[in-house]
């Protein structure tokens, strides 16, 4: 039995850390979630983390870590049970040790994505990992939740950035780990355990994180497909011409810039009417090759092929932004919109095209939705979201739409794909990973949470009912 | 307690799974060890593999993994305690499901590592894992060691190349996980925790393991450098140059080529005098741009900060292949030397150089030795080893050998590094492991140990002691 974060409690905590409870704790991006506190401790360093936790472990009081707040499925906000205590990275911002020739850096839990960037680009480096949100987004919870993003597609997701952390265990202990090695074979890879799972095994409090050279030329295009599946032709196309030099590979739908030219008029597309299907590609390339002779290559090659019927190819760094906005502004777009039910969802590459397409049938005769379906095609990560048909309110559906989203998913995992392929559990998808998690591994999961956090106080209900 | 794997033990085993007792199973490569066994089994599948470990677990006897038994750490022999079970994965060498359009493979584990590469090869496509033993090297064992080799710079370790496992775990039960996704979150990373773990959490039967495209362009060169810091700072300019497309870049002493000069006289070299330092770049391209410009443009702009005095531009497939060969034949040339003492570290890129000098300045006022240092020098993975005077026989180290590699592995350690870059822990790190391990790493791997694997029969000696 878990015990409230009472004023008594409180008293236990070192000196300075708690902070006023305050709405912005207890909320979500989407806003259809409200958590529930009963302190807010911020810790100023790792010491007086472990002692908060240790205090917690003792007293048996559930604790909520939080990052910048920008999950998606509930993963920080805690509406059930005794009030927990929400521990905050915010005042654990530093950038540390950052070393250029090396291509490693250190940075504390709550340092934004942004300024671990920044930091990098001041240095001449890059930091390989990009999301829409990432002026917020903490890298405790990047790591927490192993965000994606755009670039997965060349670099890998939060999890391949990171060479080494420091982390407190459930029971207060520290687990010291910040190796900026490249490789290290000295037992279990207790660094990929605790990244991914959402602050319920432990709390990330620093990691070191590998940086990567600009590439020598960078090159951006937007091209028109006729289908999904010519997409992943092209796809493919372009992995045999680049070596692996696609930085991002991103489908777009009609719908989707249908919303945004709807809702941000100013925002200038490449075609008046938008076409039913494209793909935001990006290229990175050595030094000695143009990007845009290298794009102009691809499109003809892939128009002999009958892969694409039209393109930009970005001339400057103000149009390759252009584009880029376009897509960056799709979720704002859906956002205004009110989706009627998300999918973060991926599927085996081979199985992708067909979904779409069954999927998109398959809805057609369930109800009046209107579909944008975008996403990180080079990783097989689509974001699969049902709108109102025009003129009819997000709420209209409230009664259809669980067995919409069932059936979407169903459809997924028939086709060997995940029902949550970026944005993790959290506590709004702990029923889909009961039901569709193999009773092997949901087992061995259990037993590792009860071996590292017998009392389940760490971020209880997340991941694991 | 632990029971061996008698005959009566035999008889509950599935039919047909055993094996006659013969050396092989005993033998690891660098013949300093030797295992006991009471059975070997050798499961055509699945089911067999979870019956076999069912029994184990309720007999309690132990464990042993075996794959292609090339491992240098001694986790295939089991010498202490009661004769354990070896399950050999012998049988299970299909290579099922292979997708060329969505780079992705099934492999059962007791696959080589070359019949991975020739099915991929087939298909047009590459599997990116390169090891000087992959003719007898088994997807199990690789996946179990989270083996590395020389291309890890460009495409990562085994860990990199695998999207998905299957399993027994220590109680028998199979867990399920054989996903072709780039992009899954859905709960803790069993997989990751399996890979690494040396068999001593569970058997790994078979995984899903991704392929890329080939390079458009190959280009091999041996470059004459004046020191470590030299190649460390050519490595940063090709890094800038070359935007990711270098697959290999391996560090060479002279001691090395020296070795291969007296063992392998055939072999040609490009220098009649060996370079003292020298490094092994492989970059592969995409398509518009010549491998030979590259490596040109690359040689003239280190030539001019002085970091290069010489090299050779392979012209062909052959001349590529033979400075290859130059490379893969250095361990070879090491074992018909018989090194004192050979340690598989890591440093931190920022720490490699002057630990070479460091160590070698320790070393040459301890001892008589020659030392060929050589590796992966873009992972910052030294094999630093060390070998008797011209005229002195290794026996005559015997007394000296653990205060040499003491003095290595504290200076390691020192700077930040690993003492064990790709090979393991094994039973023969074990104790060092103990010594450098983070007490709270190690007591969160004991816990987990605990938890999947409570009788201990899984590898027992292995990794944790």
């Amino acid at each position: 039995m878990l015990n409230p974060a009472d004023e008594a409690f409180g008293a236990r905590l070192p000196q300075g850390v708690l902070r006023p409870v305050t709405e912005a704790y207890l909320e979500e991006p989407r806003g259809r979630l409200h958590g529930k506190a009963g302190l807010i401790a911020a810790p100023r360093d790792l010491d007086e983390t472990a002692a908060i936790v240790r205090a917690c472990a003792e007293a048996r009081v559930p604790v909520v870590p939080r990052g910048g707040g920008t999950g998606l499925v509930g993963g920080q906000v805690m509406w059930d049970g005794p009030a927990p205590l929400i521990l905050s990275l915010e005042r654990m911002t530093a950038i540390r040790n950052l070393r250029p020739t090396e291509d490693s850096l250190v940075a504390e839990a709550g340092a934004t994505l942004q300024s671990v960037h920044d930091a990098a680009a001041k240095a001449g480096r890059m930091f390989p990992l990009s999301l829409a949100s990432q002026g917020s987004a903490q890298v405790g919870g990047i790591l927490g939740t192993n965000a994606g993003g755009v670039n997965v597609l060349r670099y890998g997701n939060a999890r391949a950035q990171c060479l080494g952390i420091e982390a407190v265990l459930p029971d207060g202990s520290i687990l010291r780990d910040l190796k900026r090695l490249r490789k290290d074979n000295t037992g279990y890879d207790l660094r990929d355990l605790l990244i991914g799972a959402e602050g319920t095994l432990g709390i990330i409090t620093a990691a070191s994180l590998r940086m990567v050279a600009q590439p020598a030329g960078v090159g951006v295009a937007m091209l028109v497909v006729d289908s999904p599946a010519a997409a992943l032709d092209l796809l493919a196309l372009a992995g045999e011409r680049m070596a692996g030099c696609i930085s991002a590979f991103e489908l777009i739908s009609g719908q989707g810039l249908g919303f945004v030219a709807e809702h941000f008029p100013d925002l200038r597309q490449p075609w008046s009417e938008p076409p039913r299907w494209s793909v935001l590609i990006e290229i990175g390339l050595p030094s000695g090759l143009n990007p845009s002779d290298a794009l102009e290559g691809l499109f003809a090659a892939a128009a002999d092929k009958d892969l694409v019927s039209d393109g930009v190819i970005a001339g400057s760094l103000a149009q390759s932004q252009a584009l880029w906005d376009l897509r960056e502004r799709i979720p704002d777009g859906n956002r205004l919109v009110g989706a009627v039910a998300s999918h973060d969802i991926s599927l085996p590459l081979d199985e992708l095209a067909r979904f779409i397409t069954d999927a998109d049938a398959m809805l057609a005769g369930m109800a009046d939705v209107r579909i944008n379906c975008f996403g990180h095609l080079g990783d097989g990560n689509l974001h699969y979201n049902l709108f109102p048909a025009k003129g009819k309110s997000r709420d209209a559906y409230d009664d259809q739409r669980g067995r919409l989203s069932d059936a979407v998913y169903d459809l997924v995992m028939a086709r060997g794909g995940s029902f949550s392929a970026e944005h993790g559990i959290g506590r709004l998808k702990v029923a889909e990973l009961e039901r569709w998690g193999d009773p092997g591994r949901l087992a061995a999961m259990r037993a590792i949470k009860s071996a590292l956090d017998p009392f389940g106080i760490m971020n209880p209900g997340a991941v694991l009912a």
